[in-house]
């Protein structure tokens, strides 16, 4: 039986720009493994630890923004992909899993290496497809093409994400050694001509007509790519509009010049006569998830008259309970109409410029507490995520591990002269198990440098990142080991329980030393603070090495300085402006 | 909000002889984490990686021969579990998971460590619960103590197997730390009486009947407990009626005097004379996968005129193509029957003996040749896999992970002496992912030696298996370190490929140097054969030490040895007698 109607898959994706493919080892995924290496147009990468593997696809569709193709053999390997693809459809990234299988009539026969993989990830994906696994028949060649168009189209259209195509395989799966394998010349692409997700002109009528109704109009932005055309828009928004704009580290608006950027520290400390005058009359936002909490809660016990979401699908996430109205449209296309509205009247616009100049005032107030906090004595990870965030070039890609990493990020900021930083977080479940997978993903890709942030939890957690054959000159990682899961020790609840350490904390042992020996890795070890200015200079350095800057504490320390960060921001509030 | 319904699940748990809890930090999970922790009669142990979690969870079930509670956070750590539950659902051991989740109303709003978790791990377990949010109605508490029996009993009852329960929670988690959790002095619990599965007098009427059709009778076991009251019925059954038992290594019939344990080498190596007469007439099976694909292609190609398939529930897994006939009894039973059964003629009698002669003269062929092929030139991790075996203590567990280690195991064989020792083996998917996590599980169970041997990729793939704060002194790991998926090059098809490497072997440079230095492994390193036997000494011996005995080699060495093995027990074969 020959495979070519597989084959062809493999040129229908390199016809519709895929670049990328991640492969797992395997046996009966051998037919999909040989046509990809064979496919000139494609970038093969090998992998031998699927979950990193699934993670490593992630970090590599998130840097080119278009589906990485992921290939594995049957049973677990598929399986292992799972963490991976639930963060990839969250986070709306687009992949394309295909997983090897033994034909439908030997599912459930004892037969090694075979689970029940039709549908496996469930709703993590847009779409599961089963390929047939006879191609005698035409319209079995017909369906695999068109299976797979489908597939990549659904991948790469708003909202982007995983699809998951399935593919029974009968032995031999290899051709002989001498047999080419020839890709046909001109398989059948189906162009999927994407929606441009335009204000129709009724709903612009509609909405310049209730606009005059509100002035206190704020924005905010969950999770969102770093974007110079969106952040350009927005800048008129909020200048020439004087609409304030919240948004988090990883909402990648510190392009913006004047984002409010720390409202999880003010929104935790502020008084009730605050938050009422921070109360908006119309909310809009845009973008995936929002990473604070005290944010989330001000919004959900402050709402706004009316929550215009701007969403090109009709899924409806109401994470603020508050959404009266879903705008069908991407932000640009939004905000640059909102840009083109009529002035209001003076009197209107002064009420604006006051609401906005509130959120300023807090936010000011907030980033020079947040100055002022350091140096601090005794020197902690948070201060040294200060640092290195001020030290970091103008032009790379930062990643944030979940926990305490990205948080501490979101507290210091990024100004808004690195507006050449591109934030990453894998914040569509928030999961331990993949930031350095992700990072090592992002490496691959690019010429860009890519330094992470993680807690050493998550660090450990996704090792098996650095177990391939691939160079990574330009990945950095700052490692904060408190050697546990200090967060379990900075939150209110598990802190002062006995069960603290170990089922909450559950402190490790672990340092980076032999990871580093093992991988050939630089070993920055800060265990003197006076080393600080070297060590960061070596750690920015380009010149070929792997750099991991680790610095080694405890979960107690960490919370003594969080506590006193947090108090900080408190005082600082209360005193009179 | 009282957690006590959530509470009296762990006292239930405890009453229906759960001993052993396995954890995994997060705080969504608290009032499930706390309850089993500070529940005397429960052992709890905590890990951070829930892929390895689960495995180490399988393992202490497998050990234990009964239901191990699986407890994790909300998000992608309940993904992480996926590999390990497959695993449970086709090699039917029992576990029951805990996932916590968010409030049904909050899945899907984008917030933090959210996904679908209603029925995750679909048709891998033996039911998925969703168990109520609020207790406030008489009967929610009701259903929470049904739900959690029901699964109980499910999970334990024949085929044994996982179990999902899925514990929405909402805030706040954690009791304040001076309150105490009081559980339900006698919540409910269901008893659920085992199906003894007894043959009913009319089906032995019936099967007393059919028997004297049959001349040629075959007992093939698959995987299977190690069981010395089923190993006494079998061998009776062997030496009295003379049916020759195959039994593999993952059978554990090495407790059987004279059972079958080299089909696979000589079945793949016989004449079609000789394939002829050892074809049965009747065939019958027992136990899960068959590891052999000889004897799978061998029994396909040769069918029995009938096929009993001993299975006490209707699930028909038809590996060799031939079930005419499911026995829905235990193999105690339906052995224990045959036993009892009339003798035939003599000269019925003679031709069964005859048969078994057959079997037994290819079985002893192999053997002397496996015997004379060591020591060979050069050495290899095969002949070290000889003399692990040869050196095993009487009474341990093996532990055979995927890919060559279980072959290599295989074509040794265990002799009858060695009837103490359990051979454990993940067949259930074959996958390479969690044989290092499984031996850990029984090690943190037992006071057993146990004794894994693996390859490199599997060793490296589940490394986080060490990444906890429990000893380990008495497990002991032969790593077979050959850089790479060396089995790949010993199978027919990819080996000739210029693909072979990286895409199917997929060479890997680590070995466990630094990896014993980070846990404080005895590090056993192979590297000159002469010391092979004061590192075996090393090896057995009971220190307190955790040991690593590796042996390097690489892919091209172990094709060649493997190869002349192959040759080796065919020149053998075709010898005259």
């Amino acid at each position: 039986m020959s495979f070519q109607p597989i084959y062809d898959i493999v040129e229908i994706c390199a016809r519709k720009e895929i670049r990328n493919v991640v492969l797992c080892p395997g046996s009966r995924c051998a037919p999909l493994t040989l046509a990809f290496t064979r496919n000139q147009k494609l970038a093969c990468k090998t992998f031998s630890d699927e979950r990193s593997a699934g993670f490593i696809a992630l970090g590599m569709a998130q840097a080119e923004k278009r589906p990485v193709a992921l290939v594995c053999t049957s049973g677990t390997a598929a399986y292992n992909f799972a963490p991976a693809i639930a963060e990839a459809y969250f986070q709306q990234v687009p992949l394309i899993i295909f997983t090897a299988d033994r034909p439908v009539e030997w599912v459930g026969q004892q037969d090694g290496q075979t689970i029940h993989q039709q549908e496996l990830y469930r709703n993590h994906v847009k779409k599961s497809y089963q390929l047939p696994q006879h191609y005698e028949h035409i319209d079995d060649v017909w369906m695999i093409n068109r299976v797979v168009n489908e597939a990549i189209n659904l991948a790469s259209q708003y909202p982007a994400g995983p699809v998951h195509i399935n593919v029974p395989f009968r032995e031999p799966f290899y051709p002989a050694p001498e047999e080419d394998i020839i890709f046909s010349l001109a398989p059948r692409c189906i162009e999927d001509i994407p929606n441009t997700y335009e204000l129709g002109d009724e709903v612009k009528k509609e909405l310049e007509k209730e606009w005059t109704n509100f002035n206190k109009v704020l924005v905010v932005s969950g999770q969102a790519d770093h974007s110079i055309s969106l952040s350009r828009i927005l800048s008129t928004t909020s200048n020439q509009l004087n609409i304030p704009i919240i948004g988090e580290i990883i909402s990648n608006l510190h392009t913006l010049d004047e984002s409010i950027a720390h409202a999880d520290s003010f929104l935790g400390v502020a008084s009730e006569e605050i938050k009422e005058g921070l109360k908006p009359d119309l909310l809009i936002t845009l973008g995936k998830s929002v990473l604070s909490k005290h944010l989330k809660n001000y919004l959900r016990n402050n709402k706004a008259r009316e929550h215009w979401h701007i969403q090109p699908d009709g899924n409806v996430a109401d994470v603020f309970q508050s959404i009266t109205r879903i705008i069908r449209a991407t932000p640009e296309n939004m905000f640059s109409f909102i840009n083109t509205l009529a002035p209001k009247t003076d009197f209107e616009k002064q009420k604006q410029i006051n609401y906005k100049q509130l959120w300023n005032a807090e936010e000011r107030k907030t980033i020079r507490a947040t100055h002022e906090f350091f140096p601090h004595q005794p020197f902690g990870e948070f201060e040294l995520v200060n640092e290195v965030m001020k030290g970091l070039p103008q032009q790379a890609n930062l990643h944030l591990a979940s926990s305490m990493s990205v948080r501490y990020a979101n507290f210091i900021g990024l100004s808004a002269e690195k507006n050449g930083i591109k934030v990453f977080s894998n914040r569509g479940t928030s999961g331990i198990d993949g930031a350095t997978s992700t990072a090592v993903g992002h490496t691959l890709f690019g010429d860009q440098l890519n330094i992470l942030i993680t807690g050493d939890v998550a660090f450990f957690y996704d090792r098996n990142a650095f177990w391939h054959n691939y160079p990574l000159p330009n990945l950095r990682i700052l490692l904060l080991n408190n050697h546990g899961g200090a967060i379990f020790k900075m939150i209110d609840g598990p802190a002062s329980l006995p069960e603290a350490n170990p089922y909450f904390v559950t402190e490790q042992k672990l340092n980076a030393k032999y990871l580093c020996q093992e991988f050939d890795f630089d070993h920055l070890l800060l265990d003197n603070t006076r080393k600080i200015k070297n060590l960061l200079a070596d750690f920015f350095t380009i010149d070929g090495r792997t750099k991991i800057l680790e610095f080694e504490s405890d979960a107690d320390t960490c919370k003594t300085i969080f506590d006193k960060y947090k108090k900080k921001i408190k005082q600082h509030y209360e005193m009179p402006k």
